[in-house]
């Protein structure tokens, strides 16, 4: 059976990610971050998500870390996470540098330990135009960067997926309906509360995905 | 002041790179990894080469995630660090997968957080041999991902720099003698006792530096 380690938040693609893996008949080993995010409640829901596939399940915590790549409202209790949508100018105070990068060095170091065929990703369309390291062109070179930098170790077909890259949030809700993802256990609010805010900009997004396609959300909104 | 971020282990290598950032006039960040190494008396000396040159220090402890990229000998308490030359087959043991792109993608982070114009790593042209991620053409393609990655935030004329790239221990060996590098205060051996062994792979080759280079050795071996 082939193998993937898919980087797995919690939040809805993410998870919706993990289910379209399983779906495809890969082993799955999903790998979480703590790097100290306000939303850690979304670790709870990546972690139902394993249980769910009878997936390995790993939290890797670089909390300890995240004091020195701070200044981001994801991770700054000193800085608010903005409301409103993410195509908005004041969404950059929302880049951790260079987060998706640390995870997939991260994931590729555990994918040529265990021979895993796939490194799995499930940034998509909608986050290209704040976070740079979502661009499909960031994906293109990351993964020649690492043909090079595992250099003949691990699986020789070892290969970057990100599957909803060229995706917006609402065609990988209308995949996860297909896929029969349970939308209640995943998690999106930057806001760090008990509740989804519906305001912050993925909250937002979240809201307009399950509107566009015509998907119900059984997402509970504070606002 | 231009400023750079080092990721300083505290062997020759690493520290010879801080003492030559140093001359060339660089603000210093040193970074230094716990990624649970046998060899973790390295750690000390990176502290010590931060305090002699009134850099600022962090520490990264990645320890917990170690366990998930095993089986190397560097790590594993199971396995043997082999002796001999590295050029022998028996060294692939001492790769970690994926070490340096972890190091770096965590130092960019860093750099993009501070505005930092250098991210500094101290691979040379003796660990071409065993370990893919200190190739040039692995460092190439890593700097382009970087790019990319960061997209805008951070410093312009952030780079990456690796000095000795294309040096051998034995030139790394004189650029320290040259600007008054305290060998004495750098660690190489991957035995984790308290003196160095003199048989592991880096013991050997820095018995050979030294003794290539004709710059004495003030190093204490138990062997």
């Amino acid at each position: 059976m082939p193998s993937a380690i898919a980087i797995v938040s919690g939040g809805l693609d993410s998870v919706t990610l993990a289910y379209l893996l399983r779906s495809q008949g890969y082993d799955l080993h999903l790998l979480s971050f703590d790097y100290g995010q306000k939303h850690k409640k979304e670790l709870e829901f990546a972690r139902l998500c394993a249980t769910d596939l009878n997936a390995k399940h790993d939290l890797v915590d670089i909390s300890g870390f995240s004091h020195l790549i701070g200044g981001s409202a994801l991770t700054d209790e000193n800085i608010a996470v903005p409301h409103g949508h993410y195509a908005a100018p004041n969404m950059s105070i929302t880049v951790v540098p260079n987060r998706n990068a640390i995870f997939l060095a991260m994931a590729y170091g555990v994918a040529v330990a265990e021979n895993a065929n796939r490194v799995a990703i499930g940034v998509h369309g909608g986050d290209h135009f704040v976070y740079p390291d979502c661009r499909p062109d960031f994906l293109i070179q990351f993964e020649k960067m690492q043909h090079l930098a595992v250099g003949g170790f691990g699986a020789p077909d070892l290969e970057l997926d990100a599957p909803f890259c060229a995706m917006d949030k609402t065609g990988i809700v209308r995949e996860g309906a297909r896929l029969g993802v349970p939308f209640e256990k995943t998690w999106s609010c930057y806001q760090g509360g008990d509740l989804h805010c519906g305001k912050c900009g993925t909250c937002v997004e979240r809201i307009e995905a399950f509107t566009d396609a015509g998907v119900r959300d059984p997402t509970v909104y504070t606002n």
